[in-house]
């Protein structure tokens, strides 16, 4: 059975994921495009959003790239979707990602809210899951066919694996930056006692890369 | 007039400056001991401390140097001096580092408890102030005569400082442990509109170096 990753999870020096405020305007909540500055400038990025040839190689950009190694199925929280609240007001809102989001493999939404799959350009699917963290797993797990689930975020949705021990390893990507507000990854989650320990640091062109897994897991 | 500077302060990757339950056995809390790993390599810090000529040079070694140039007088709280709490029972704690510690000029100690000032061989006198962070400021900056003072810490006494807007620069080496409770640096403090933003980023062979600095201030 494949893992459930997260990978290049991006986090500001003072531990937050994302900035406050998140919106249309600011998907990343206030101030928080800045913590991904490191991805934006590596060659890996520029083609996967956006088909672009440009960027940077090296320990970043290697990130990047095993981000997406062997993944067969994501899971994502409803805000890292999009920014519709509540019930669906329509069927127009399909990601931040255009006609061809950068996936190429089924995600699974978790919300509330149940809306029908829908199969985007490229070979994204996302399907909407309304029954929990478990199931969106099982589902994604079974999409997968072996491969590995990635967890792309956000921050609430990767506390929420990381509570119920589910990830099996973590990518942090420490970005030099300050938020000062925003949400926190490590608020109130004591994640040596639910078995994770740092396994693995390299110094990157832009981040501090740190692989957290579980100590009761292969790497 | 030096600057008020906070250096090789070293932080989990979770943002604990310190373990939990800091005492006699643990003078760095549970667990804290792993914070430090990343300077006890280094040839800097085992001169330093207890004189020997062994250990590692390169970037995190030159951070430890450059923790000590040109520093006229450093102010510690209360717990990096000792375990003690309440008043003092007697005269017979004189810190944590023997007969000569590695500080070498006057080190100004904030606590609720007066006690006479403490002479040590290498240079170190110890002052035990009483009135207040800005006391303990004003005198370290008046010892120091135009030379920096550096804040040792703990997290309590950095983030008394940061909080009054008096730390000029903040260099933390961020090691690649994680210890999940203890005292959080950053909780509740927001630094981007204390003044302060991520000047510097340099990887260290065992640690991630971050200069935070106050933005009116020049380097």
């Amino acid at each position: 059975m494949g893992k459930l990753r997260v990978a290049c999870f991006a986090l500001s020096a003072d531990g937050f994921g994302a900035g406050p405020e998140q919106s249309l305007d600011h998907p990343l909540g206030i101030g928080g495009m800045a913590l991904h500055q490191w991805a934006f400038a590596t060659a890996a990025f520029q083609r996967l959003h956006g088909g672009g040839s440009g960027g940077e190689t090296g320990v970043d950009n290697d990130f990047i790239e095993r981000g997406f190694d062997n993944v067969g199925a994501w899971i994502l929280g409803r805000n890292m979707f999009g920014p519709v609240r509540g019930p669906w007001p329509d069927r127009e809102w399909k990601g931040w990602w255009g006609e061809e989001p950068p996936y190429r493999v089924p995600v699974f939404v978790l919300t509330h809210h149940a809306r029908p799959a829908l199969a985007m350009q490229g070979g994204t699917v996302f399907h909407f899951v309304t029954d929990g963290i478990q199931a969106a797993l099982q589902r994604a797990r079974q999409a997968a066919g072996g491969r590995d689930v990635r967890l792309g975020g956000g921050v609430d949705t990767v506390r929420q694996y990381l509570r119920a021990g589910l990830v099996d390893e973590l990518h942090l990507a420490i970005a030099p930056v300050l938020l000062g507000a925003g949400e926190a990854l490590f608020a109130g989650l004591d994640l040596p006692a639910l078995g994770y320990q740092c396994a693995e640091r390299v110094p990157g062109e832009r981040a501090c890369h740190l692989l957290l897994r579980r100590l009761d897991r292969p790497a």
